[in-house]
């Protein structure tokens, strides 16, 4: 297995199909973007939106040409915007996923700077962002606007959301066989119907 | 200089600032990419919009913890999508860039068959899609939509658009200080002004 320097597992940006097929053996709950990737594969596959994830941005040290462009030094970046956007309906999507080991809150140390200040220019030019964040221990999933935790984030009064505060602003996302996690169903709760 | 396996120059993905500032030495003109990624800095600093370059994926075969997580064998992946997304006014905005050395044609050997489906699901799905591409021997860069790309890819009757087919149904994009590639003039002037 390879690790992040931080310790999270790292998965290889473009991996077989993996969401669920008839025979193929059960894999979900391996872990929040193993299920948000395999959800984005069928959706793009079932024609319901095209949302991708952003590669892990690698920066190359040295390469070595005699074994045919071999990578033999590079180190990891950090992604300077979100993990995954893409389109639905025509509208700009765009969201970061993230966990918690905690079972009462999530602490906004988990959120990158930059990565509020890309959700806020995502926002002020009119697309559609938000957080998807799951709490492990509960095999939990929210999908929550982007607006209110930039606002949490930004003006307090404190360092986290409880887990009460996203239950009640946040949408729980329901896991089903395939998609493995069904959160575009709300994404059109929250963006579509009216 | 880093190369990938088919020649073209290796960028890492994310670079210091590039556009042009007040005092920096001029560096126009260097490639199609660094034209594109400094444009993106500064439409993105403008307010403009925002357009990211995906990062080059790459299959990282091994890591070396003591040295801080140091990559120390990994290989190039293709792109299983295009270069380059993001938002305009609330819209998404998908494209590939592309240039050539010929004087007379655009060869659809540049193209790759899941570079063309990728934009046939963003159109189907209302984003906006297109090309850029750079004759470089003439120093011009056109924009033009995917759709007429796709269906000439698709249906022949050439495995190529001439120069002059490009230049009657795409918009040649001006170069400039800042940003160097005036590229969204050219998508305003396409899809959004009537």
């Amino acid at each position: 297995m390879i690790r992040y320097p931080d310790g999270r597992e790292y998965k290889n940006s473009q991996t077989k199909k993996t969401y669920n097929k008839k025979g193929s053996e059960a894999n979900r709950g391996m872990n929040l973007e193993d299920d948000i990737n395999a959800s984005n594969e069928w959706y793009r596959d079932q024609d319901v939106c095209v949302i991708t994830k952003r590669p892990t941005p690698i920066n190359i040290v040295k390469v070595d040409y005699s074994k045919g462009a071999r990578i033999t030094d590079a180190y990891f970046e950090k992604q300077s915007t979100t993990d995954y956007n893409g389109v639905y309906k025509g509208r700009y999507i765009d969201f970061e996923a993230k966990n918690t080991k905690s079972r009462t809150s999530f602490p906004f140390a988990n959120i990158e700077l930059h990565q509020i200040e890309h959700l806020e220019r995502v926002l002020r030019h009119g697309g559609i962002a938000f957080f998807i964040i799951e709490f492990e221990l509960k095999d939990e999933v929210y999908l929550i606007d982007a607006k209110y935790i930039i606002e949490r984030y930004r003006n307090g009064p404190k360092k986290s959301l409880s887990y009460e505060e996203i239950k009640e602003k946040g949408i729980l996302v329901e896991r089903s066989y395939n998609p493995r996690l069904k959160y575009m169903d709300a994404v059109e709760k929250i963006y579509f119907s009216e």
